[in-house]
């Protein structure tokens, strides 16, 4: 580094008249064209990085990546020009980070999103408004409010009256924007545990209970005679869930997974018992009984008017976890699939999974349009009881006005062009499992109710041994078959053409381990049949040039 | 709307021809110019907007705001080109919402951030990145890991070999980014909360408590044998940190309020005072002391040395919120005022505050490298156990890659050009404090120890009774001036031209009241002593207009 160019970057910004200019949009031409020379170099340098490394990531290992990013000392003047920034993130960031816009990148709930997104982000950055309070909001907080009102119609579906009477109500609520699932989980149990917990002065004028969210847990326990609180959840619920537990001081044991059937949805029947159970015993409160309209692991849909049901004749609160499976909603083809959703009490859905928005967007909503009362706080800078802040019943502060991105996606796209690609996912996964059934080296362990599936690598050889053997022997048996899904699929990861991403699965009831199986996702509108042919072709022949000498 | 142009709307995207075109980013210059073209409409249509509109925000009542936002039913098809969203974002919304970015505005902790932002937010939504997992990130997850120990190394400033060992350790965390100050308080108590009731099996082998987070409080308070547990807060501490007493079952009125002194800072002798009447009941647990460094409605910083020897001599954690004041860390000649902040046990910054980053980003400290183990969760699909995924301890779930935004800002500015606007925070503060001392008409509530003020129109002739009178006819008179300065407030709200905000403080310790004052938060690098001189000179000409016939 030379003292000339030392100079010039100091120059850049580390005084004040170049501070000034950072701060003022440019007024000139020549200004005008530097700032979109650098948005060409964006949108297009990522592209054309994009294009021409098909791959999902470049080869190098951890060990290796980390070497570059040792230094943790904050340089005191600045150490380069935001177009060396840039050029710095598209030649080197973007290689080592992850293609997930490939088509051939089907291994998680994370793809490619329509081009116009990254300038919606870039207007909701250009405004920067904070829609905790009215006063860094305004209409983004009222915009806010129609988009959480038109898509809580589209699960509850509740009269033209309801929606005129709350959708810019200052008084209740429909919803909240969070930042992701796990926060809008979180969210729902929260609103779940101070509801089942309430101020019991209603009730007894001799309490002294004001709530939960104001006594604590203890108090609450006390008040209401109970030992422990639960919450019960099908075995395939995220992992979320169990955080929420442990967070909100239930204690995450006591987030108890209820069995599923062969299909992986929650076991109604076992459900039953378990409720009965612990009624039994009178000491424990139910605080939600949670279904998942879309499993992380196998897309699946717990059945959600039979819980529903339950829920109803136990008076226990039911909260629908649709994280993934919510915008099925769109599509007039599979809707059904989520019956019994409008009369879920909550429901979380995240707008970054098939609402296709940037990272991260998160959404929950509430049938009862006062549910989230029992959560709000005040100040007397922000949120002054009375106001119609946002802030006022959420559990994050600040928040990014993702609502602006929802409505104009929504407005370009309409429910038609969302329907195009949920059809196209649940549809192209139905063929993805026909070929895998068809070819002999796979397996198909869990059949797409959605646009996710399971299979495994299970050679004809092993399958047929299996079959034949007793447990002990079977478990041996798939512990081999395991051992080679593991290596395949990480080859196929390092070879960087396509991904696809693996879990562990208990595959019937009743069984006493998982198997390891492979996992695919079908978000992404431009991955066909004949994508997910090559990948089948290439786990084909990795298979067979690291296996088959063992084989033989 | 006639047919032609429906007929055009449904070709734009809900058939699949067009859908595809969406993903597909434009290959040929037709397309590219159009893409470029929309950036340009961002870029430059809201930076037009912004210098043609000076005011915060367009005259219209709440109410009729309203109006346009009643529709709740999504459209089936279409409604609108990308195009004319983005017109309609730049004429419509834009108008409607508050221009943050004003160096008028001096409200709210929100306000313009460098025009550069905008490019680095495109980036990182154009990148798409999931930074919960590695599978979904790579490199960003390793950029996040030494940004987290730039930040941690500026706070707790350990040695070289520390942070040689724990930047790239897959093994240790130093923090986390999170979605702002709130969830990052969150973290850090909920953190403290299961340090706290940790797992007894070390203590005594006969105890079967696993720890609060898998066991629930209940557990946990029984096998501590204690009846509560509290977090002690200065007065002026965020409501974030009620509201996380109120999520983690502790009770938010069990999140104690330590007073202040008659510079709102923290009263050593009060905490000292509440730590030893709770140690004598020997039945209560005190999981955190919290102090403030930049309180959110007077920017004081709380004795951050004096609190870390107590917590130190009583073995509590304690835990920093520097949401606001944080960044002071980066300025040479401030940095002073956060002595104290390397001893705590964890530090709250929010990057979106003084950072100047888009919204929203927080982020969470902990000086313990193995602190957040105590919340770590893992599944079978991502944050498998061994795994370096940064998912497994996080409050949050999915994640955009912020770091990538705060590592190129620090790399284009250093911490010199922080510093600079740092700097002309707090000295633009000292002269407005000045010039509010000297204008006959105000009265300067509490003295800026950064960034932040407060003071009110106190009319003379009011002031001169107060001092006079007993305390029932103070408070009179007081009531008047809150009613005088409502007012003001609102109307220069209103005008649209200039934008504080107000709050309502106890002026000194023992007071019964608080008063409403008026609060100024300089950090827009551009709001100078004219500028605030011209804020004043407006709440003066107000005043008089209102009040004077009352008062003749």
């Amino acid at each position: 580094m030379n003292t000339r160019y030392e100079k010039e970057n100091l120059s850049l910004v580390a005084d004040w008249k170049t501070l000034e200019r950072i701060f003022i949009r440019p007024e000139d031409d020549e200004c005008r064209k530097t700032l979109v020379k650098y948005m060409e170099q964006i949108l297009f340098g990522l592209h054309d990085f994009l294009k021409f490394n098909v791959g999902i990531t470049e080869e190098i290992s951890l060990k290796e990546l980390t070497l570059g990013f040792q230094n943790t000392i904050i340089n005191k003047n600045p150490e380069k020009k935001l177009a060396d920034v840039i050029s710095d993130i598209i030649t080197v960031i973007a290689p080592r980070a992850v293609n997930v816009a490939s088509p051939y990148f089907v291994g998680h709930m994370t793809a490619a999103i329509p081009f116009f997104m990254v300038h919606l982000k870039a207007i909701t950055a250009a405004l920067n408004q904070n829609v905790v309070k009215l006063e860094t909001s305004k209409v983004l907080s009222v915009l806010e409010r129609q988009i959480l009102a038109k898509i809580h119609r589209l699960i509850f579906k509740e009269s033209n009256e309801f929606y005129k009477r709350h959708v810019q109500s200052i008084d209740t609520s429909l919803g909240n924007f969070t930042t992701c699932g796990t926060t809008a989980n979180l969210t729902a149990l929260w609103v779940a545990r101070n509801r089942f917990f309430s101020s019991r002065d209603k009730l007894d004028t001799d309490s002294n209970f004001r709530g939960i969210e104001q006594d604590g847990l203890i108090a609450a326990m006390h008040s209401y005679s109970l030992e422990k609180a639960v919450i019960l959840v099908s075995e395939r619920g995220h992992f979320s869930l169990k955080k929420a537990g442990g967070i909100l001081g239930i204690g995450n044991k006591n987030v108890i997974p209820v069995g599923v059937d062969a299909k992986q949805k929650m076991d109604i029947k076992k459900l039953n018992g378990i409720i009965k159970d612990i009624k039994k015993n009178g000491k424990t409160g139910i605080i939600s009984i949670v279904g998942i309209a879309g499993a992380t692991e196998t897309g699946t849909i717990d059945p959600l008017c039979d819980i529903a049901d339950l829920c109803e004749e136990h008076s226990i609160n039911f909260h629908v976890d649709a994280a993934w499976g919510g915008p099925v909603l769109l599509s007039e083809k599979y809707a059904h699939l989520l019956k019994g959703i409008e009369n879920a009490d909550s429901v979380t859905i995240d707008a970054h999974k098939q609402f296709y928005l940037p990272m991260t967007s998160g959404m929950i909503y509430f049938k009862n349009p006062c549910a989230l009362d029992c959560i709000s706080y005040h100040s007397n800078y922000v949120n002054r009881a009375g106001s119609v802040d946002l802030g006022i019943k959420s559990l994050e502060g600040s928040r990014e006005a993702h609502s602006l991105i929802l409505d104009s996606a929504l407005k370009i796209m309409g429910s038609r062009g969302y329907a195009l690609m949920i059809d196209h996912g649940i549809e192209t996964a139905a063929q993805f499992a026909a070929e895998i059934s068809k070819r002999e080296l796979f397996e198909l362990v869990t059949k797409p109710e959605t646009n996710i599936l399971t299979y495994r690598i299970a050679p004809p050889s092993l399958k047929n041994k299996i079959s034949g053997s007793g447990l002990r022997e079977k478990i041996k048996i798939n512990r081999v078959i395991d051992e080679i899904n593991i290596t395949v699929q990480r080859k196929q990861r390092e070879a960087g053409k396509s991904f696809v991403s693996r879990t562990r699965l208990k595959r019937k009831p009743g069984d006493k381990y998982g198997i390891v199986v492979l996992r695919s996702v079908i978000m992404n509108p431009m991955t066909d049949i004949n994508i997910l042919k090559e990948i089948l072709d290439e786990q084909e022949k990795i298979f067979f040039s690291v296996f088959r000498r063992k084989k033989q």
